[in-house]
């Protein structure tokens, strides 16, 4: 386990989980009741945890056996883990590991099962993501901890945490997007505009950028964006443009929306006999995937990205690297604003507004 | 166009047409409802079409422009054609051709949109699927004729006009089953079995084997099997089964059965993180595919599969070769019953009790 502290001025606050806070509440809701349903004795009011899973911070003190990082280094949090020993991790095939994989309903420690906060009068405080990082401290496994070069800057590496890493692994190892090819992104959030800037940097010959706020269009652009697309401006559908623009549709489309509506025209917008869809998006519905199987034989493909298919332990930090020293990839473009930790009630509103992508907090 | 002609003493039934045969009917329903609708003085009964789409047979006489082939040459018909100068044609990433990939719907020739045949009375007889195979005469543009070594026995030949390629060539071009795979095959018609004699040619460690009918034990095995599961006779669900019998599920699993809730047994019958699901069942239902997006980010993927993978025009005859040559291919284990042309009520019948899997009608 690796025990972590604040050392840095700047809290980056996770606008890309407060963007999809009704989903979170959603995952604690089913946190709740998965407990109140395993345990009678529990009840609501007993069930807190610490939410958020990214940051890039100062390691504290290590825990017994952790022999690759130790006190002073900088590291980034990682949800996805990997324990570098399972067969998952051994393969070539995934990023998922079998014990430090995504699992929104684990809250507990893995070693112990147990938790490693509890408030002040010992009713335990539970973890969220292998992570739990909207906090000054926290503990985690060592597996969900990525040693970085501490001359990156920590407040752009919080970005390789999440949204950065899952767009732009999504084009690079997911999709393994080549020089010339097509591409249309639905949804221009943060791990939208991530998507774009690793299609860039392959050398996409059009990057179709995919939003109902207008706002996103100049921000798409700055990124490396060509064409941008409001449907609400529209006569036809989405993926009839697209197909009109390619030429017959583009050979990579990345959902980075969350809504299967949006989806469907992502899948519909890839060109037929070779197109592959990457769902990115987090789709909290009980409605199944709205295509039909004969859809399949039409020769596009689809199919989910955790992580941007990074292999966390193995490959960031040289992702990090790259990030600081490769042209085209703009971490500051990310983070729209920066405010005082007093003003956090403005900064959700700037996201509500679709105002900000990432904003940094003062303490 | 080639115009061709039986020359065969033996005609080979096409028990998968008669199999499905409630799904071509429907093929052909909806072939009506369109022609009614396009045009009010076109009713019910004029509408003959010629079903049936593959064959091995003789080339009686060729049309102008046809280069590749002539008279007397021995040829396998393919629903799925190849012009071989199309962008889709020109692609390593696909078998769909522009002009000639599979509509149900396209019932008269690509060249002028008319049919090559007509009833007594003048009125026309429609084409299916690029062939129109079920008859002792047929015209069809060259794109779907394929020339084979003549050498080779036309009769056995006639299962690579669908069944064995779509098998084999799902698990060698689409799923590219590497040795020591773990393969599971739901539904052990003619294509599932030749799903199996793929899996087997390439080295697969385990092929399982899935079907409610337990007369395919034997059969299965025969082709190279190692595990046969009757989901009837299960207390679990089938990919439970299969997880265990795998320790944790198989690389690849090809649905054969074109019903759904095999579908989404197949699917997760897979090994999360990297296992990969090919569609190869015609599913004519109004119901979507049965997965949830979230399930996608388990790293299972899934994807549809047409005539295999195979162009038909530049790899077709190969295979043919290879087929005759190989070991471990045994196309004769297909053709399970040979009947006079007369007892083809019997066919129907050997066919609905599950009894048959390719049965020869001589004339």
């Amino acid at each position: 386990m690796v025990f972590w502290a604040k050392r840095s001025h700047a809290l980056l606050l996770w606008l890309g989980v407060l963007e999809n806070l009704s989903p979170y509440n959603k995952f604690v809701s089913n946190h709740l009741r998965s407990w109140k349903s395993e345990s009678k004795s529990c009840t609501l009011q007993f069930a807190i945890l610490i939410l958020v899973h990214g940051r890039a911070r100062v390691v504290e003190c290590i825990g017994e056996g952790v022999q690759d990082m130790k006190e002073g280094d900088h590291v980034l949090t990682i949800f996805n883990g990997e324990c570098r020993k399972c067969a998952y991790c051994k393969s070539e095939s995934t990023n998922l590991c079998e014990k430090f994989r995504v699992d929104p309903l684990r809250s507990v420690m893995r070693n112990d099962e147990k938790t490693r906060f509890s408030t002040q009068d010992g009713k335990p405080i539970y973890h969220f993501l292998n992570t739990s990082t909207f906090s000054e401290y926290t503990v985690m496994e060592s597996a969900c901890v990525v040693k970085i070069n501490p001359k990156t800057p920590l407040d752009k590496m919080t970005l390789l945490s999440c949204c950065l890493s899952t767009g732009f692994g999504a084009v690079t190892n997911t999709a393994n997007v080549q020089h010339g090819s097509t591409v249309a992104v639905f949804g221009l959030g943060a791990v939208g505009l991530a998507v774009i800037q690793g299609a860039k940097t392959r050398g996409a010959s059009k990057i179709i950028g995919v939003d109902i706020n207008a706002d996103k269009h100049i921000k798409g652009q700055t990124m490396g964006m060509t064409h941008f697309i409001n449907p609400r401006d529209l006569k036809v559908s989405t993926h009839e443009k697209i197909r009109e623009i390619t030429e017959g549709g583009v050979d990579f489309s990345f959902e980075c929306a969350g809504n299967l509506d949006v989806l469907r025209e992502a899948f519909l917008s890839t060109h037929d006999g070779w197109g592959l869809t990457i769902v990115l998006g987090i789709h909290l519905t009980p409605r199944m995937l709205p295509l039909h199987p004969m859809e399949l034989f039409d020769g596009r493909r689809i199919t989910g990205s955790v992580f941007g298919g990074f292999k966390g332990k193995s490959q960031l930090a040289l992702f990090a690297d790259q990030c600081m020293h490769q042209d085209g990839i703009k971490l500051e473009e990310f983070i729209t604003h920066e405010l005082p930790f007093n003003n956090i009630d403005h900064a959700f509103q700037l996201l509500v507004l679709g105002k900000s992508i990432r904003c940094l907090l003062h303490l």
